[in-house]
């Protein structure tokens, strides 16, 4: 397959690898600085003690290289609409355009540039992130659940095969909202609240209070994930399982603690913000989630104003 | 008249300053240290630029001091009933017994050591702070008012007159709680933030996350305030004197930041956590305060969190 991936970070930089193994890869990127070094030095992939150079290419201009079989956006959320109007021109009849980003509700933006039957959306639960040095750490691994948005989704069927064949596992489910949602549980409840304190995910865990506020967001996230999914999630379970993850997570620290802490954007618009939107449309009082979004974007302004000195 | 003051931190040495001018007045704290240094080198008050010197008396132990005609509690609202069960002894059957605490309940702890007609309620719009040569430095004043609980109010009449005559401007109010409320709004709303967001006070008002967050706690809080004062308060008059006191403390910090910055408890069940209660006595739902009471004890704890590095 022909395939171009949009974004060359952690997680871009890692498909993308993987993938040159068996298709003829394109990593699309803004900074031709990573650009010219995947070119130069290709991507070293650090797993556990080994490490693998792979050899996908990258252009930071994507001109001439005609339609793709699959386009893959790996790009931050906020940059999604911007990074498809650059690539419009690989975009072709029968492509495939697919996001794997974090969050949700992303499909909309895809959506705008192609028709529906040809936008799948996914969620995958391989981690990564980039070393001082430029390689990328791999740092778990797991399943990877692509589906369609519209239409009969055995036609993808040949995707998930390539992918897996690529060793990056992958299924297709015609509920990979559920999965999404499975996701996005964590994130909006546990991760999100990592970003306001400023703590490791344990910290919500074992403390009673932070514990409260987690609980308290899974559960306006379940009543508003119910309004969107055929089989019901339970509160309760949703929560043991999120709890599980903080146990297992710890001392990890979540990409949103990150972003606050260096004064960045963060992707609260399509995880916490996402909620929101469904609930509001829905007419479930989420007051917590409108709590949180307006403290991270608060959270994120601080960086940039001028009365903090 | 005989008065013990139950602190001496910045606002106790203030009012112990002042009132020593026409009274007998002991301040009381459990820090040696500061009692030594009030005895030694008195407690000087800066204004503007003028310093001047006081002689109220200072004592860590109150044995044989024997009874008060006024005793003013000016500790952190967590150590209330310490403070009262020490000083007990001070406490006659005409000893009235008055908080000028910030935040509010605090009238049912002095309850707790004397008959309701002796307990005084009241709120001030002086501020102060220590500075690091550990002078009182007097930010700025305004009118201080104060009530009975229980009974008539013209039998305090005398009180406000004494502290009107030592430069302290008292009124008696029969609506009191009418100014405490006033004061808990600003506070609940705008200082809560400032804690979290670890922001001055301009930043809330600039800010439009922010401004979202503390108009929506603004109205929590006066629907609650409504439940619980015979004159109602309007929303949107509330609001508006916020940002009032916002614009004109732009640059300025709040204890409850200072406190979190500091790693130190905060007064936050006395304030917000004060709303929540008497939201929670009259069915009001108050889910943001709820949030912001949850999230400051988070924070207070990570100070002391052996997960946090």
């Amino acid at each position: 397959m022909k395939i171009a991936i949009l974004g060359s970070g952690a997680m871009g930089s890692l498909f993308g690898a993987y993938l040159s193994q068996r298709n003829d890869v394109w990593l699309i990127d803004i900074d031709k600085q990573k650009v010219d070094r995947i070119n130069s030095k290709g991507v070293t992939i650090i797993e556990n003690d080994t490490r693998k150079l792979y050899r996908p290419k990258a252009v930071s201009d994507s001109a001439g290289l005609g339609k793709m079989d699959l386009i893959i956006v790996f790009v931050k959320s906020m940059h999604t609409i911007e990074a498809l109007e650059q690539n419009r021109h690989l975009i072709g009849k029968n492509t495939y355009l697919i996001t794997l980003q974090n969050g949700a509700g992303h499909e909309s933006k895809l959506a705008k540039f192609t028709d529906k039957k040809n936008v799948l959306i996914g969620t995958t639960q391989h981690n990564s992130s980039i070393t001082a040095e430029g390689d990328i750490l791999h740092g778990g691994g797991g399943n990877t659940t692509i589906g369609v948005i519209s239409g009969n989704s055995s036609r993808i069927r040949n995707i998930a095969l390539n992918f897996t064949s690529c060793g990056i596992e992958t299924e297709v489910s015609d509920d990979v909202k559920r999965q999404i949602w499975t996701k996005l549980f964590l994130n909006t409840s546990a991760s999100s609240l990592t970003a306001i304190l400023q703590v490791p995910l344990g910290f919500i865990l074992e403390n009673p209070h932070a514990s409260f506020l987690m609980e308290s967001l899974a559960r306006e996230a379940v009543k508003t994930a119910n309004t969107e999914c055929s089989d019901y999630f339970d509160e309760n379970d949703v929560i043991n399982d999120i709890k599980t993850i903080l146990k297992n997570a710890k001392g990890g620290y979540t990409s949103i603690y990150s972003d606050i802490k260096n004064g960045n954007y963060t992707e609260v618009d399509t995880i916490s913000g996402y909620v929101l939107e469904v609930a509001e449309k829905n007419g479930i009082p989420v007051p917590y989630h409108q709590f949180v979004v307006s403290m991270i974007h608060a959270l994120e302004d601080k960086a940039h104003a001028s009365i903090i000195k």
